[in-house]
C-alpha cells in the first residue's frame, strides 16, 4: 500500500528533505569520534545519578514511577528557575517549563511560532538539528554569517532593512547559540548582544536563545541575552545535557508565560516523571558550582590540546576557530569538499561532521569546513584523531 | 508585550480550546481519587527498576547517560518487537519505533497524517487526552457511539456511506481503543473487529489502535486489530505504562515502515536513553508472563469490588458498564450534570472525571456520565469512594 497519499501537504513538504541525522553515518568500532558532541565519559556522574534514583524510590515510593505526583518532579522547576536566576535571568511565574532536552524546547518554540509561510533567521553555520526542526515547519530559513564575535548583527540589520524596503517578509524568530556556538565555538560579543536586542525590537522579531553551552566558559562567563535589557523578546533554552548528562534528557525554557502556555499545549508526550525527579534529587545534593568549575577546567584543557594538535599537525592553509568555551572547533580546509573526504577519513579511522550540514539548503556554503569536537575523547585519542585527519588531508 | 500576534493561524486555532488537562482540577490531600487512571502503587516494580538502573550503570558505564550508544537502549526495540509478535502482530523491519509513552505515539501519528482540513474519526466517548492531541491538528473530529461490544461499526459504516453519497469528507484516520476502552471499559467484539477492518478498506482510512490496556484482560485476551487480516491499515500503539510503570514513559508504535519513517521525522525531542535502557534491562530479567497474570488477577479483583460497591451503594436509575479488562467503569447518572456535581463530590472527598471531557466539542454528550477507575486505590478506599459518591448523588 502507498501510504504517502495519506500525508497532508505540510508533511509531504517536510518529508522532502533528506531524513534527519544524515550528517552522521554509522561508525565502525574503533573510529576516533571527533564528530561526537558528547560530554566526556568521566564527567558523567553515573553513580550519583543512580544513587539519586535509589534515594528517590526510598523517599517517594511509587510517585516518580506514576504519571504525576512526585514532589521531586515538581521541585525540578524551582531548581532550574534558581539556576536561571543565578545567571541573571528573571523567571516570571509560569515562565519556566521543563523539556526533554534543549531539543524539545527548540521544537516547541518553532511549533508555537512558525507557520509554513513564516521566515526564521539562523546563524550560518548553526546547529544542524535545529535546522532539521525548523524545516519541519517552514521552508523559509535565512542564514546570517558568524565571525569570531558571533553572529554578524550589522549584516543582519542591513539585510532586514533591505527586506523591509523591498517589501519582503521579515523573520518572526531568530535562533542563536550566542555563547560557544555549535559549530564554530564563537561567542556573541557584549556589544553585539545589545545591538541584537535593539534589532529585534526594531524589526519586531523574537529571539530563541539556545544556551546549551553557556556555563562552559573558559574565561568570564557571557551574560545571556535573556538577562539583558530587551529580554522580553527572548525565549531562553537551557540544558543539563552538557553539565550533567544528555541521557537524562533535561532541558528547560524560560519565556513569557503566554509563550510557555502555548508551547505547553503542544507538549503532548507528557513529561518524564522518573527522569525529572531523579535530576531534582541529584541537583539537590550536588555542589554544582564546584562541578561546573571542574568541567570548565577539563574542557579548557581539551580545547588547548586540540588547538596544539591542530597547530602541530595541520597542513598550511587550514584554519580554525579558537573557542572560549563549549565543545567545538570549526575548521576550514580551502579547496577540499569535506563531505567527499569523509569516507576516506572514516577509512583512516577518524570521524567529523562535514560543514555543509550546518547550513540550510544547497547553498554550497560550508563545503570546505568541518566540525571537530574536543569534548568527548580522552586526550591521547583527541591528539591521534587530529593527526589522522591531518594525514588524510595531506594524502 | 502581546505575544499572540506571533502565533500562526493553525496555532491560534489550537489555542482556542480550553487548555489541556482542564478535566482534572487540583485535588486536596485526602480526596479519594477514583479519577486516577494509574496502576496501583504496589504493582509498580520500584526496586526492580532501580536495580535495573544500577545494573545498567555497572555494565554500560556512561553510554546510557549519553545521547546515543547504549546497547540496552537499542535492545529495547527488539524486546518490544518480541512482545508485539507474541500477541500475533507482524513487525516489519523498521516498523517499530519506541516513543515517550503511548501519548507520543498517538501525537506523532496525528502529526504525520492530519492536516487542518482532515477529518479524524473517534469513539464517542474516548480518551480525553487523545482528543486534546487531535484538536492540535484539526477541528474536524467526528465521534461514533460505543456500546458494550465497543465501537458501533455499523453506525460508522452507515454514516460513512451517507457522507460519501453527500460528497462530504471521509475520515483519514480512525482512533480506537479496541480493548478495555478508556473510558467505558468496552471491548470491540471479534465480529466488529473484522468488520471495522473491512470498512477501513472500503472507505480507505487508516486505523490508530491504542492498545494500552490490551494485556490486562480478565478473560481470554482479545486479538489486536494489528494481528488480523487487513492489518496493513493499522497503526498499533503499545505501552508499558499499565504493565510496568507510567513514569518510565515507554510506548511504541508498530506500523508500515513508510509511516514510521514519517513519524520519526517529527520526533525531535530525541529519545530517552536512560529510560529506554533501564526498561530494557528490567524487561530482560523479569518474567513478564507471570507478572501480567498477577496484574490481571489483581485488577479483576478490584473490578469485582467496584461493581459490588456500585450495586450496593448506587441509587436506582444509575447504570454502569462491566469491563472485561483494563482500569475503568463508565457510569450514567440520568438527569445529573456530572461537571456541576464535581465540586460537591470533591468537597465530600471523592474525585471522578466528568463524562463531557470524553467527547469532542460542546455536544452535550456525556453530561450525565462519569468515569471511575478501579486501578489505583486500595480496596477499602475504592469501596469508600463509591459509597461517598453514592451519598453525594443521593443528597
Amino acid at each position: 500500500m502507498n501510504y504517502s497519499r495519506f500525508f497532508p501537504p505540510a508533511v509531504r513538504r517536510a518529508l522532502a528533505y533528506e531524513p534527519p541525522g544524515a550528517w552522521m553515518p554509522p561508525l565502525a568500532p574503533g573510529v576516533i569520534r571527533l564528530n561526537a558532541g558528547y560530554p566526556f565519559p568521566d564527567s558523567v556522574p553515573i553513580q550519583a545519578l543512580v544513587q539519586a534514583a535509589q534515594r528517590l524510590a526510598a523517599v517517594e515510593g511509587d510517585l516518580p514511577f506514576q504519571y504525576w505526583g512526585s514532589p521531586s518532579m515538581f521541585r525540578l522547576t524551582d531548581i532550574l528557575a534558581e539556576r536561571s536566576a543565578a545567571r541573571g535571568i528573571q523567571v516570571p511565574e509560569d515562565g519556566l517549563m521543563v523539556t526533554a532536552g534543549a531539543a524539545q524546547a527548540v521544537d516547541l518554540a518553532a511549533r508555537a511560532l512558525l507557520g509554513p509561510q513564516d521566515l526564521v533567521a539562523v546563524e550560518a553555520p548553526t546547529y544542524m538539528e535545529a535546522l532539521e526542526m525548523f524545516r519541519n515547519y517552514t521552508d523559509h530559513i535565512v542564514g546570517y554569517p558568524v565571525d569570531e564575535d558571533g553572529l554578524q548583527v550589522e549584516a543582519l540589520a542591513a539585510d532586514l532593512a533591505r527586506r523591509q524596503r523591498e517589501g519582503l517578509p521579515l523573520p518572526k524568530l531568530l535562533y542563536t547559540i550566542a555563547s560557544f556556538q555549535n559549530p564554530t565555538g564563537a561567542t556573541l560579543s557584549p556589544e553585539r548582544r545589545r545591538r541584537l536586542l535593539e534589532v529585534a525590537e526594531a524589526f519586531d522579531f523574537l529571539i530563541l536563545e539556545d544556551d546549551a553551552y553557556g556555563e562552559l566558559s573558559f574565561g568570564p562567563p557571557p551574560t545571556p541575552l535573556k538577562a539583558m535589557e530587551g529580554a522580553d523578546r527572548v525565549i531562553y533554552v537551557g540544558s543539563l545535557s552538557k553539565i550533567v548528562a544528555p541521557g537524562i534528557r533535561i532541558g528547560w525554557v524560560v519565556a513569557a508565560p503566554e509563550l510557555v502556555a502555548a508551547m505547553r499545549v503542544f507538549k503532548k508526550d507528557l513529561d518524564h516523571p522518573l527522569g525529572w525527579a531523579t535530576a531534582a534529587q541529584y541537583l539537590a545534593r550536588v555542589d554544582m558550582e564546584a562541578r561546573v568549575a571542574d568541567l570548565r577546567a577539563a574542557y579548557r584543557h581539551r580545547r588547548d590540546l586540540m588547538l596544539e594538535s591542530l597547530r602541530r599537525e595541520m597542513p598550511a592553509g587550514v584554519t580554525w576557530t579558537e573557542p572560549g568555551g563549549g565543545f567545538f572547533v570549526w575548521i576550514r580546509v580551502p579547496g577540499v569538499d569535506t563531505q567527499e573526504l569523509l569516507p576516506r577519513a572514516l577509512a583512516a579511522g577518524v570521524a567529523y561532521v562535514p560543514g555543509k550540514y550546518f547550513y540550510f539548503g544547497e547553498t554550497g556554503q560550508g563545503r570546505d569546513c568541518l566540525r571537530l569536537s574536543f569534548s568527548y575523547l580522552p586526550p591521547e585519542e583527541l591528539q591521534r584523531g587530529v593527526a589522522l585527519l591531518a594525514s588524510v588531508l595531506r594524502a
